[in-house]
């Protein structure tokens, strides 16, 4: 989640084009940080703590996996609400600690404060370049399809807090397949599909018969009005993977489905990437990128 | 700056022995992380913001310094207050660009989140060990002479904010020189010394008549009725290193002083470690480790 005025200001002035993607690459390092604040990111008291150290952690490991990296070590820093206490920082890290034991991850190291305001939680992971290199946001080329790994929309209901990293689904796909492009959703699937065809020097085609809108945003949809379709397209946080890839391997990926037996995880056709910039629906209306700016 | 009793459990859980020191050391990479607070580490209104930036990411420096490392890149996160805005970003980056400059480091990436409280800033700096291999904590011998790379006390006055990080300092000495361990004074002399000797498995014995106080601990000493000495002894954040050296070796180091003409720093002799635990003066009375517990 990188606040995109800032970075560029920042690109500007460093003269680094590192900052574009969903974490940056040093030689053979990957490294990316998020960080989580209460009343923004959370609700303290209508949240399981646990829930909220699990996600500071996993938005981080989502972003590991659209690079197509592998995780490696993590090192945290909170600031708790004096209130609270230390068995805050114990929560926190019970939720973490399923996803550190999956990837096999090392905790390096820490900086633990307390004070007066609300509790922020900000997690720094490193990650390794596998011998498939890097997957880029701006690798797509016009006709590639675009494929997600799972359903979209409603994530606020809970998703947010427990989806899981694409981690394993990446490494996979980019050792067996030809990937060209691939970002993760978390700011919504309009917003974060523009953002690959911009990087890519493209436009795209969304395929809205096909998107997958998740049950939750369907639940949604009733409390607010919107269509699901709406929900799917803009709403933040499904962390689900957008790949590139061209049509010939989109072909056989949604054939072969190589995800679904190894880790229940379904691909669908979402869009096209296209010479023309700017998202269209197949009838060639403009769909706005819509989703959640920093 | 780490929280003791939260790492310790950490470290009782994850059972890796990564949390002990200044930094952690993964492979050929050094990493460490510190979150400054507003109210607790600055005062917004009191300080001007670049000062915080620059300490912000000095306070890093520091941590890789004491493990002889070179730093090569960071990450920021931070959260502005709404009240503020972008500006504030600007000046806390306007604060670390001569830091990253004067180091020729990589601004590898960051996240900005805006919210209703206070400001907070989380850096993580990467390093790298040099062939000499990394500094610990816990290197020193019994009869090793403690040196410190400046005058102690008073930070709070002002160095606190401008101090520079000993990198060049310390990757020289170690590059030339026999150092077996070092930290730096994070959180007070006495209380840095003594985790140094702790974790070597000694005491130390502190030569009171030689420690090297600061004009602003003088100043200090003027508002708080406490001696100069006292505030050389147990104020934070003087970010001076105490490096520990086979006796022979000090005797030289302090005769050529070899800092004094490349960086304008000069070694003091301060303390020597000793195989009885805790610290004490020279006339054998207890010295009780002080300074900022987190």
């Amino acid at each position: 989640m990188i606040e995109t005025e800032w970075l560029k200001r920042l690109r500007s002035r460093t003269g680094t084009e590192l900052l574009g993607d969903d974490a940056a690459v040093i030689g053979d390092t990957i490294i990316t940080v998020d960080m989580l604040t209460e009343g923004i990111d959370f609700l303290l008291g209508e949240v399981d703590p646990q829930w909220i150290g699990r996600k500071a952690l996993a938005v981080n490991l989502s972003d590991i996996a659209a690079m197509g990296g592998i995780p490696t070590s993590i090192v945290v820093a909170v600031a708790l609400p004096k209130s609270e206490g230390i068995q805050l920082a114990e929560q926190l890290y019970n939720g973490m600690e399923p996803l550190l034991r999956k990837y096999s991850l090392t905790l390096a190291g820490g900086d633990t404060n307390t004070w007066n305001q609300g509790l922020v939680i900000s997690i720094t992971v490193l990650g390794r370049v596998t011998p498939q290199g890097v997957l880029r946001r701006g690798g797509g080329k016009p006709g590639d399809q675009i494929l997600v790994t799972g359903l979209l929309g409603g994530s606020i209901l809970e998703h947010q807090f427990l989806f899981e990293p694409r981690i394993f689904e990446a490494l996979y796909l980019n050792e067996h397949f030809n990937l060209h492009a691939a970002i993760d959703i978390s700011d919504g699937f309009s917003l974060d599909l523009h953002r690959l065809s911009v990087e890519s020097g493209l436009g795209a085609t969304v395929y809205e018969k096909s998107i997958p809108v998740s049950p939750a945003a369907v639940q949604l949809s009733q409390q607010t009005g919107r269509t699901p379709l709406e929900h799917a397209l803009s709403d933040g946080e499904d962390f689900e993977l957008l790949l590139a890839v061209p049509p010939e391997e989109a072909e056989k990926l949604l054939a072969l489905q190589p995800l679904r037996k190894r880790f229940n995880v379904t691909l669908y056709p979402v869009a096209e990437l296209t010479p023309e910039p700017g998202l269209r629906f197949t009838d060639g209306t403009v769909l706005c990128p819509q989703g959640f700016e920093h």
